[in-house]
């Protein structure tokens, strides 16, 4: 089914598996086989109905894994009792954006709260990556790679307790390029720490397409094996199979065990299995975000088909199935789309610059490098996801001539090569680094994945200039700067989520090092700040103060983090009672503190107040999200009126 | 050779072959294995020579190297040339501690000035690790495992300029530990990349011991053969077997090449000789610093006999030795050692709290864990050089019951597992990480163990109390407060580096979050800052203010990094004309920065001025870098004078 069909029918209809289903098919006597076939088919409904009501999700990791984490709720965790989620054996998985697949088996199973599967990626309900506030959420993942390092610390605990437990850790196969995997099996060798069974859920796509096609895995079972571990490998939809390869694995102990499990991403929905979808199209589509109207009625029905086959093969009753009704997508706005624009900025200047060469940690897609690689393909370097390396790849190049172009999501771009960042910058060679998917916004994914620390993890790094522009004018600018406007590296901060902009930036915009935009004239409260929903935020903010406080308050676009012109800011301050900053970031290190230091260095009596983020962002909506932490634009009218003192007329 | 014997005698006398004997060696037409054993055997007294010169550096790692530098610039490295340092083949350490190494290769074979070898590690001269600045250096290392990327980086980048060289990287056996090292294995299969020879120095030591006893690294050959790269092993102090595994490597074209060699760590001076030095102490003590005075005489008396006899085995005229006199060491003061007192402070709690549990990533003796790990070995983790794999494994016991206390120099604790520290954090539970050799000194290891960006790098993580005591007293304080005092994680910053503290905090000190101590009075100008020796400066240099200008400067200890109680500021500066921040760190998100956003925040016009870092910092003698920095008590006094505008009268 081409794409151009699916988007023919639209409903609002969502269909899901309720609770007295599961708990008929657990009390029918099935065999294990059965119940465990009978048990899957209903958590696949429910996995697509929750990502769906959500709007957002994985689907095609969590099918690929659901059966997986069947057998291993089924017949291998001991000890669950919802009374006491810390009491039995321990599974998590390490990718952790399967959470919608363990959500399914945990309220299937009467664990978690059925009703909390109306509520993924909402305010108080499941977080989009795995949190320790759920119960039997054993590990916060989502960011990759940590998922062994983490077992033997809780075997090492258990250990020191007298109070082994097995522990049974699931991982990506993109996963396994993460350099962390291969650092923690040693350890776990010497240790001799049986207790922990690792599976791999081998579906072969990565988050664009075939795992082989971005960084080959090679003999994963020699692999691990000259690491010292007991591997087995199985078909990981066959639940007979599953049971043998874990038995098997179970009769050796001293020794760490590993099961390569072949999956099939997207398993059970026809048009999102992995060899289907990508004969279909070049890129595999159901990696994250949720089937539009279309392609959710279509793989429900295929769903509830095998949900309703299984149920009669196995004897049970007519299954029951619920429905609910989802809100509406929004209308859809003009907004500003600073990854498309930096995609198109991207190819105009690499024709302009023949050294340039873009590097990408599989996310080739969201990154917005899908026409660079199809223009310059022999300047396109697919990294797979090994931030580490891609970075020190970067730094070789950048010795020897080239302008590398590294690319990740902010949150591990920022943080997970770190050291190495800095080692490049320490050779003084030019380096731009472009991180996606900035800040709070989109809340679903939850804080693994909300970039808010990025500016305080690179702030200091000396001859690497951070921009975060807020308009589509603004990537194009500065990704001039960085090229011609400086011999710094630099780290383009971009906020994915297309906002629409209440002002708008001349078409020759250009930047000024360390100087800001007034967007929004006022002489009494100026509010500074960076990226496209902040500024439209502070913008309507402003409005709201003029038109309710009569308050006068200018808004300023500054789009450097850690660079700031003193004689600019102070002329753009003087006069005014109250200066106001605002972070799309923690307010430790972010750039208000930069501006703050400054008016504090040359002693000028206008309070700044900076406004930010002061806790660990929650997963939500966007507007959950913005209002939980003040940043929509009523809190920052109440911020500003509480620091003004300004009673509403 | 007992250490108690080493200490009986002192020389100030030192010994180093000059370049005349390198050229007549060079041009007297040996076979080239006689010239290499010659080249070699001169070099192995010249590393030593730089080393006992600078009283730093790691013998033990640039004596196991020697031999494979050698062959590969005798016979391999293609267009050496002084003139044009980058034209030639690509040779660099991964590991870096090797650097001393290198530079008597390079000056003994002429293409590094050979005056340099009397400047190692002093300003102006050869870092302690390697610098792009200096010529023949391919690529800034001391941080480990970003070799092999590098060298992807640099053959993509020689490849798109088709000019194609050959890439030898040279790895520690230790640093195989790190995940990076096999995160960038793959993609070098994919493409090809065989104009790369990793040559791994297997000396089978790391800094403390056996690579055995730390973190095993298994079947090396089989790993790395499972990765697909092409795998040669040899003995690496045996030039014809060298050349032999070399060619051989050289024959199989398409795949990356990767030689084990296996050496002696110290190999040329008897008692450093890893066997024989192992069995005299447990840890192994020629890794880092300079050998004393004895050690020093005994081990040059070895390798000046073993070059004169070469020099003759092979037909040369007597050998020319020159000397050099040394400046004595410094006499002993009475100091203020952090790491000690950490180490008893450690142990103390230790008896307290039987869930404390203590993880170390190769560095116990300079962490201060030895004690520890004698009384409470059921409790001590030995991870070896893989940071993000002990940080997660604490995250992981964190979860289930024990505190853990995880260890590592600064530099490297507070990036290398930088996303793996906000993990933990997002998880709530307490975990305590202790970074050692912090802040800017000692200058000699230079910017890769300079760690002067850790506050930036984890000041913004939530749940995360940074704390740098200043003296031994506060070091307790502190842990005791890490443990007893916050529900909170923990981030101890320790200066390693003893230092004279000239006043005295009370025996019965405790910390309370936010508020700093008045270590000197004084009403007029106010300096903040943190660690023993920028607070003895600005102790010494508020003294010469009183003194030289009559201004009465009020010195404040302020342990706490990313935590300020405002009530206790605003009355600690309340009155004064000017208050400094000082920072052993940069300025970007230094203390500075916040001291300075909090006054700004009460706008109080008292300007804040801040004192740090603003570049790179650089290598030398403790001395030199300070005062390079302006972080000296002269330098101190200069920017509150100049602030001031006091003239001195």
């Amino acid at each position: 089914m081409g794409e151009s069909q699916l988007d023919q029918v639209e409903s609002d209809e969502l269909f899901y598996i309720p609770l007295e289903c599961f708990q008929i098919a657990r009390q029918a006597g099935l065999t294990q086989v059965d119940y465990a076939e009978t048990f899957a088919a209903y958590v696949r409904v429910n996995v697509l109905y929750s990502i769906a009501r959500a709007w957002s999700g994985h689907p095609g990791t969590c099918l690929s894994s659901v059966d997986i984490m069947t057998w291993l709720f089924l017949t291998r965790i001991q000890g669950l009792t919802a009374d006491f989620p810390d009491g039995s054996d321990i599974f998590f998985s390490s990718k952790g954006h399967d959470a919608p697949a363990l959500y399914a088996v945990l309220t299937g199973l009467g664990l978690l709260e059925f009703e909390q599967l109306h509520h993924l990626r909402r305010l108080g309900g499941l977080a989009g990556h795995p949190h320790v506030e759920t119960p039997f959420i054993q590990a916060n993942t989502g960011s990759l790679g940590m998922g062994i390092s983490k077992a033997k610390g809780m075997a090492l605990a258990n250990r020191l307790h007298e109070a082994p437990k097995r522990i049974y850790v699931l991982t990506g196969d993109g996963e396994l390029q993460e350099g962390q995997i291969w650092e923690s099996l040693a350890s776990a060798v010497e240790l001799g720490l049986d207790e922990i069974t690792v599976i791999v859920d081998h579906n072969k796509i990565q988050s664009d397409t075939w795992v082989e096609d971005v960084s080959p895995l090679g003999n994963l079972d020699a692999k691990f094996r000259s690491f010292g571990w007991q591997v087995e490998r199985c078909d990981g939809h066959d639940f007979a199979a599953l049971d043998t390869a874990l038995a098997s694995l179970e009769t050796a102990t001293g020794r760490p065990r590993l099961l390569v499990a072949d999956t099939v991403k997207g398993k059970g929905v026809s048009f999102m299995e992995g060899p289907v979808a990508l004969a279909e199209n070049p890129l595999y589509l159901f990696h994250s975000g949720a089937p539009n109207e279309v392609a959710y009625a279509k793989a429900s029905a295929e769903l509830l088909d095998v949900a309703r086959a299984t149920s009669q093969r196995v004897g049970l009753n007519e299954l029951k199935i619920d429905t609910m009704r989802r809100p509406p997508r929004k209308p859809a706005l003009v907004v500003e789309r600073l990854v498309n624009a930096y995609s198109q900025a991207l190819v105009t200047e690499a024709e302009r610059h023949p050294e340039l060469v873009v590097l990408d940690a599989d996310l080739v897609k969201d990154c917005g490098l899908l026409e660079f690689r199809e223009q310059f393909p022999g300047r396109f370097i697919e990294c797979g996801i090994a931030e580490q390396d891609m970075v020190s790849q970067a730094g070789g190049l950048a010795r020897r001539g080239a302008i590398p172009v590294a690319h990740s999501f902010a949150c591990f771009l920022s943080t997970r090569p770190n050291e190495q960042i800095y080692n490049n910058a320490s050779e003084a060679t030019k380096v731009i680094y472009v991180g996606s998917l900035a800040g709070v916004l989109p809340g679903g994914p939850g804080h693994s994945h909300q970039s808010v620390r990025d500016i305080s993890a690179l702030s200091a790094i000396p001859n690497l200039v951070l921009i975060e522009p807020c308009a589509e004018v603004e990537v194009a600018a500065a990704l001039t700067f960085c090229l011609d406007g400086t011999d710094e590296s630099s780290y383009l901060r971009l906020v994915s989520l297309g906002w629409p902009l209440p002002f708008q930036l001349p078409s020759d915009h250009s930047l000024q090092l360390g100087i800001g935009t007034e967007v929004r004239p006022g002489h009494e409260v100026v509010l500074i700040g960076a990226g496209p929903w902040l500024l439209a935020n502070a913008f309507h903010a402003a409005e709201a103060l003029q038109r309710d406080h009569n308050v006068a308050v200018k808004v300023i676009d500054l789009p450097w983090l850690n660079r700031l012109d003193p004689d600019w800011l102070l002329d753009t301050i003087r006069g005014a009672r109250h200066v106001f900053t605002l972070d799309n970031h923690y307010l430790d290190g972010g750039q208000g503190q930069m501006i703050a230091s400054r008016v504090a260095e040359h002693a000028v009596s206008i309070p700044v107040t900076r406004i930010g983020l002061t806790e660990l962002p929650v997963c939500g909506t966007n507007e959950e999200v913005l209002a939980h932490h003040g940043l929509d634009v009523p809190g920052l009218v109440r911020a500003v009126t509480a620091s003004l003192g300004v009673v509403a007329p």
